[in-house]
């Protein structure tokens, strides 16, 4: 496996989609018993599959969930309508097997793994001083890393993290621009004036740290949490192993985002799952170029919008593997 | 079962979603492990089966997926893209496994029933005169109730028919106001000129049957198909029996859509799967104050988007009946 240390060193080249591939699953495509393009982003998933697993026939037989859970100093400040201790009981309810995100992986026959990374030790308050070191940063970013599974064909990454909703508006205001009220949401249920107080403690930490930042890590360090991190680093090396990545919702997606400062093609191997009713996810969907495939006014994060959309990657690759060509069944072409 | 006599007498009251059940699993939601309501329309899915089921633990254990195939003498004017002939050999292609909507259904869990209807005896051309006499009409309403099975907790419905985007236009057109070019789409894939003619000829038999139909049977006479008709009868059939209905795409829904001459209300059952990429299917769902599930540029039919969304309904049920409750996984409520 490359190393952290050689992936983030600015040398190393991130590879790319594999076209050939790519033309064979189109030719497939092409050739199976409905009108060209008629099944739409379905076509779009198998080639998007088949381009990063640079096969015709891509496959999701060992698909991996991926949660990575932090708690946040900013929390003393007021940003969230739930308690910090939530983030503890939600990984045990993880293990447990009582979340949502237990029963999706089942329906959507992905294997979960939570990592909690030192819930006991939250990061500072980024307000008032930087969230947490540069090692930090690389620690959180190995967890990432080594979380993945040696065998693998395709990746889901979530989070879970009381407070990290304003960590991910920080990180998208300094990599996109504008102000708090741009990019904070209501999170877990904030009314009016909670959610005015947190857009402005994120200006309050945009002037204090800025937003020029020459790598993933110095950002993160600024802003982020350890399990953004951690999801920035798992997307990274899932990257390097060119393994298909599913984002969830908005803070999964400000994670990868990070990623941009060290390649501007960063995430060319990742879908967004769903537009999550965190209001400024459309609004970073589209400063990283890509179209969620749901719209089902979802807000969980834990990896729900990641797990729901493997169900249409699955359509995808049921139709693109299983389907009959024209000249097999007889069937009059277009 | 209620016999089709009596579901189309004027008399026969459909019967209403179970407000007790409906009730008891909202309740059930608000005790999961959640924020109230963060997982969107996967909730408002689960508590739709509850009602319509009757029960607070919905179920998908006998799912039907239900394909009525029909062929259109209309198709003499040249309105598809693709030859009459394809009705049968895409019939055929189902009954050999080969079709999307085999490798969607075997995702979905559903059982896959394809009733062609008198493939050899076309309806006539609704540009020069009615479609179909009233018996014809009768006849495919039966087979679309007989259609399904004793058993069942839920219905997708779809449609195989060359030429009936532009039956489906013109019932549209006659039910919602509206001239040919706003309900006419490309179908399988009309260019510019084809897709006027399209529109002309639908505006040809408006002005011949006008848009005064007194019954859902008169408008399908004049401007349906068998596979239509159908539709409509399975769809009234599932409601008598409060079986919650699945509907594919713009056809399928046009099909339904001729219930509301008999009641306004003959479609609370139903949800929209997904918005086609036939132009006027979003006009049309709006016209049936519904919101489809999902929006993935399809256009195949043949009950495709009707067994992705399935998939919603199973992630929907799997959290519904799966959670732990606040209680029960020791986390604080919100």
């Amino acid at each position: 496996m490359t190393s952290l240390s050689a992936l983030l060193d600015g040398t190393y080249s991130l590879p790319a989609c594999n076209n050939t591939a790519l033309a064979a699953a189109q030719q497939r495509q092409n050739q199976l018993t409905k009108p060209q393009g008629s099944l739409g982003r379905l076509e779009e998933l198998a080639l998007w599959m088949a381009g990063w697993q640079g096969t015709e026939r891509p496959t999701l037989d060992a698909g991996n969930c991926l949660i990575f859970a932090g708690n946040h100093g900013i929390t003393a400040r007021g940003i969230s309508a739930f308690p910090a201790d939530v983030t503890a009981q939600m990984v045990a309810n993880f293990t447990h097997g009582g979340a949502a995100i237990n029963q999706l992986c089942d329906t959507a026959g992905l294997t979960l793994s939570v990592t909690p990374l030192m819930l006991d030790t939250p990061t500072a308050d980024f307000s008032a001083g930087p969230a947490m070191s540069h090692d930090d940063v690389l620690v959180a970013f190995q967890a990432g890393m080594d979380a993945i599974p040696e065998t693998c064909d395709y990746l889901v990454f979530g989070e879970m993290g009381i407070g990290n909703t304003t960590s991910a508006a920080a990180l998208c205001a300094a990599l996109f621009g504008g102000h708090g009220a741009d990019w904070a949401g209501r999170g877990t249920g904030l009314d009016d004036a909670a959610l005015a107080a947190k857009a402005a403690i994120i200006d309050e930490a945009l002037i204090r740290h800025g937003r020029i930042f020459d790598s993933p890590q110095a950002l993160l360090a600024a802003y982020g949490g350890r399990e953004l991190a951690a999801i920035a680093g798992g997307v990274l090396a899932a990257r390097a192993r060119r393994i298909p990545v599913m984002l969830d919702g908005y803070i999964c997606c400000a994670a990868a985002a990070c990623l941009t400062l060290l390649d501007t093609a960063a995430l060319e191997h990742c879908q967004i799952s769903h537009l999550s009713a965190e209001q400024a996810h459309g609004r970073l969907s589209d400063a990283l170029g890509k179209t969620p495939l749901l719209s089902l006014n979802m807000r969980l994060g834990e990896a729900s919008g990641g797990a729901v959309a493997t169900l249409l990657v699955r359509a995808a690759l049921a139709t693109h593997n299983g389907m009959a060509s024209f000249a097999e069944a007889g069937v009059s072409g277009g």
